[in-house]
């Protein structure tokens, strides 16, 4: 992989407050390294991001811990941010704006856009963010889950946020689906195979004669014709067709 | 909880095919249950889905664990199912349509409320799901991920689809921000509060005449009346000013 040293300066830093286990900041590498999140930030580890049982989390993420920058205070850590955020699980008797993950990366990606630095808040994994860390943060990051049960270890929720970031950055959440192969059989062709279909069963004495028939062939021609076969599969039913044939002068 | 023992029909089945480990099966309940998804069948799970791994890993969400059903093959845990989506990392060669994790909870989403039993597969951990298992789905769920490095493990991937479809659940998204607190200072008191301390920086002798003390009343208010205090933030700043009024007269 060919990452730069230089933290990427399109997307935002993802700052852990002291992580607890190593193996939860590998975890969260691999997040972000599904997310297209490069640019960690680790204030005050408890252990070593680098140790084995970190990389081996990291699961080839190991990119992304050896880039971290360390920090043995918050404020260090966020000191060139402009734009910074803190994720949350408990509500926060504090005055800020919370936004859900969806709005908060909609919001970062139009600050990076106009080259505002960004950052993402992350508390240790049993305590959350103190209120003093909060309270540095322009708002609130409140991820959108049961309120029943909501119980989310720390790579999870880097993951949550970067997924949505990734998609503010990629469009193909506009489609609404692709068909993966393209050679979808045109109607002509499918309509000589159910034609095709239809002389095999009259010849083989299937069909009666009268309204029976007709609408066999309109069921035999919906079904055919409304999911879009490609000419591939259209070849297949021909050849699956005409082996029952063979199979049906055999016998 | 009081959860009932049937079934949730407003929602998917999650339907995790021959799961290697029970701490996987336990860590996608977990997710599960944070998404408010509870209904999981699980096809040759192949450890215990009850034992002290899978249920300790479950982080308190055992009671999907105990309610899920087993079954020896794929065709049983899908029988009963009308719209069937198919999660996988890999392209497939096969004609369906591939549907975005977001673009698939909002078809199901709308299937369920037509009524129509609906259920999602994940594959085994290491392998994901055999092609003769995704061919029995109607469609495909494709996680929009970064295509240099797409790693996500069988809980990480339950609870991406299932945070889609909690989404479509609420309406909160629909809101960019809320603001916690409700008692916010109007218009009359935050300018009350500039005049108290724009008449006690003249007191100070702190303000030189003209054109200078006009712009930092300008810029001063500028910064009291954006931020949308609270009344309480209001007191607090009036103590401030006082506090500092009182050191001053100490000197």
């Amino acid at each position: 992989m060919n990452m730069e040293s230089q933290p990427q300066v399109n997307q935002p830093y993802i700052i852990l407050i002291e992580p607890q286990l190593a193996e939860n900041v590998g975890m969260a590498a691999r997040a972000m390294m599904n997310c297209g999140l490069y640019n960690m930030r680790l204030v005050n580890p408890r252990e070593n991001h680098l140790s084995d049982k970190a990389i081996s989390a990291s699961s080839n993420a190991e990119e992304i811990l050896e880039k971290a920058e360390v920090f043995t205070n918050i404020k260090d850590a966020i000191s060139d941010i402009e734009f910074l955020l803190a994720t949350t699980a408990r509500h926060r008797d504090q005055t800020k704006k919370v936004y859900t993950a969806e709005a908060a990366v909609s919001e970062i990606a139009s600050k990076i856009s106009n080259n505002i630095n960004c950052g993402i808040l992350f508390g240790p994994e049993r305590t959350g963010l103190r209120n003093e860390d909060v309270c540095l943060a322009d708002a609130i990051i409140n991820i959108p889950l049961n309120p029943r049960h909501c119980s989310l270890n720390l790579s999870q929720a880097v993951l949550l946020v970067g997924y949505e970031f990734y998609k503010t950055q990629i469009n193909s959440e506009k489609e609404k689906f692709v068909i993966n192969h393209s050679s979808i059989a045109d109607k002509g062709k499918v309509l000589k195979f159910c034609e095709f279909l239809e002389s095999n069963l009259d010849d083989c004495g299937n069909f009666k004669l009268g309204e029976k028939r007709d609408k066999m062939i309109i069921n035999l021609r919906n079904i055919f014709t409304r999911n879009q076969m490609t000419e591939q599969e259209l070849n297949t039913l021909y050849g699956a067709i005409r082996h029952l044939i063979r199979h049906e002068n055999k016998d």
